[in-house]
């Protein structure tokens, strides 16, 4: 069997001071079988965002290791920044890549938050798919007015914790974990420089306004190119194709006579968000991803021993 | 630095004897650092046809072993098959696939070559990429006559090997080594039962009677299904990527009215034909491959002591 991957992006409270974030991010470059694909630290948010890819076990035991280091050294009571946040250790989410189910990374996260909890006695809210209330989905709800109010609320039932006591860690605050998809960061450039078209194109796409389900977005200016662009999140690629995304905003431009000029994949992608679009378009059947001699490989190379 | 990845696909004149089969792959399976993707023996061709993803290095160690119990145990003097065959060992292309250039491929195979002619004394040439003479890039060239003709003809300085002695290894023959693209094989299948507009449509579609480089391909008829296809083999899917051959087909078919029902990739694919397809179709720029996660991955993976 070819062994588990996981993605994991955990967001450290922490973005500006550089020997603290390389104590950090320290663990994930020892360990094996974790790998660390990417680190973000932001200093006006004062955040640091870590993008992990590893086995299960591995991948658990360097972030624990890492979350210690931030629940020792960071002090939210001190902490200042532009990103909302509730702790030390603010989001922890787990995302199946391959060879692994959502129920499994569900199943991680809650283990994991427990086990955070027993070790640090840092309070955990469980959000998205490992959610045991389901008004705890958003991640925005167990936020909701950051460390500073989470602090007088959390004795209030409707703010306890789902792992833990309901008050904060006296310097750590309280930590969200939990599972969900891949994210995809996917843009659409076009060719006016009508910010107004742009924005209605992204109402008509994204699911807040009745458009497709799992797509986040908003229509900007990039003032400097004279053009416009639909900025997107696509929180479900298996749910809602990126070809699907790029074919309706086509469709939609067409009232306008505004043609795509190009788009852009922010960040990381799934092969197989590209591989679907493929074989969309070129009408390919019965595809395995093991076709793939990368895919293949990498499975092969999860079973060595 | 990203460690190099090559593919090989070694062809040994065996296709009937279990036990010797299974000790010829015997090497690959053991081997770290060098994967055995897939083996197929056929017993009508007699041949053993093995895929294999590793690194330079490793990959050879392991190829040098099989090949020298093929030598050892396989008699061309008494070998029989539907399929083209000149040696024990029969052909053994190099074939690029992530952090290694072409040339680096050719340079592996002409090593490979003389160190495999030192060591078992089996005549070889070279073919395609490594070719040392134009008039041997072709396979067949080479292989004309197959072993039988080969046996006498080799004395003769046309038919001289590139390297040792002009005259073949007694029960061994003689060896094809090269370097060569990834070879994608990728059928067409058309809404007609008319075979004529498949073969019509292949005669537009291939290099061999004017239509695109590095484009094999023949139009059948899918009988038990009342359909036709056109089948190819793509030679050089970076000169020739898959969505425009899918589009000429397209374009051609529309001649005749006829609509295409679905393609199929046969086998292995490297991950860039699909990915270089997918952004041409979502018109995605500036998109580098180190942003699909399991690439990323498996070049980190590369990296590791």
């Amino acid at each position: 069997m070819a062994k588990p991957l996981i993605e994991c992006v955990p967001n450290f409270s922490e973005g500006r001071n550089q020997d603290l974030i390389n104590t950090i991010v320290d663990p994930f470059k020892r360990k094996k079988r974790c790998i660390l694909l990417d680190q973000r630290a932001d200093e006006d948010h004062n955040r640091l965002v870590v993008s992990l890819v590893g086995e299960p076990g591995p991948l658990q035991d360097a972030l624990m290791e890492a979350c210690l280091v931030a629940i020792e050294n960071i002090d939210m009571e001190k902490h200042r920044g532009g990103h909302p946040r509730i702790g030390a250790v603010d989001v922890i989410p787990f995302v199946p890549l391959r060879n692994i189910s959502m129920d499994e990374c569900v199943e991680i996260a809650r283990e994991f938050g427990r086990h955070f909890n027993a070790k640090t006695g840092v309070p955990v809210y469980f959000y998205e798919e490992a959610a045991l209330r389901p008004d705890r989905r958003g991640l925005e709800v167990i936020r909701k007015g950051q460390y500073e109010a989470l602090k007088r609320e959390i004795s209030n039932p409707e703010r306890h914790p789902d792992v833990g006591e309901p008050s904060l860690h006296p310097t750590a605050g309280a930590t969200v974990i939990g599972a969900r998809k891949f994210l995809i960061a996917f843009n659409v450039n076009l060719a006016t420089p009508d910010v107004n078209i742009a924005k209605q194109i992204a109402k008509a796409v994204r699911a807040s306004s009745g458009g497709m389900c799992h797509v986040k977005g908003i229509g900007l200016a990039l003032e400097s190119r004279g053009i416009t662009q639909v900025s997107m999140n696509i929180t479900d690629y298996e749910k809602n194709a990126l070809y699907r995304v790029v074919e309706l905003i086509r469709f939609e431009a067409k009232r306008w006579g505004v043609p795509i000029i190009e788009t852009e994949v922010y960040g990381m992608i799934p092969a197989a968000a590209l591989i679907d679009s493929a074989s969309y378009y070129m009408q390919i059947t019965e595809f395995d991803s093991s076709q793939v001699i990368e895919l293949a490989l990498l499975d092969k190379l999860g079973e060595a021993p």
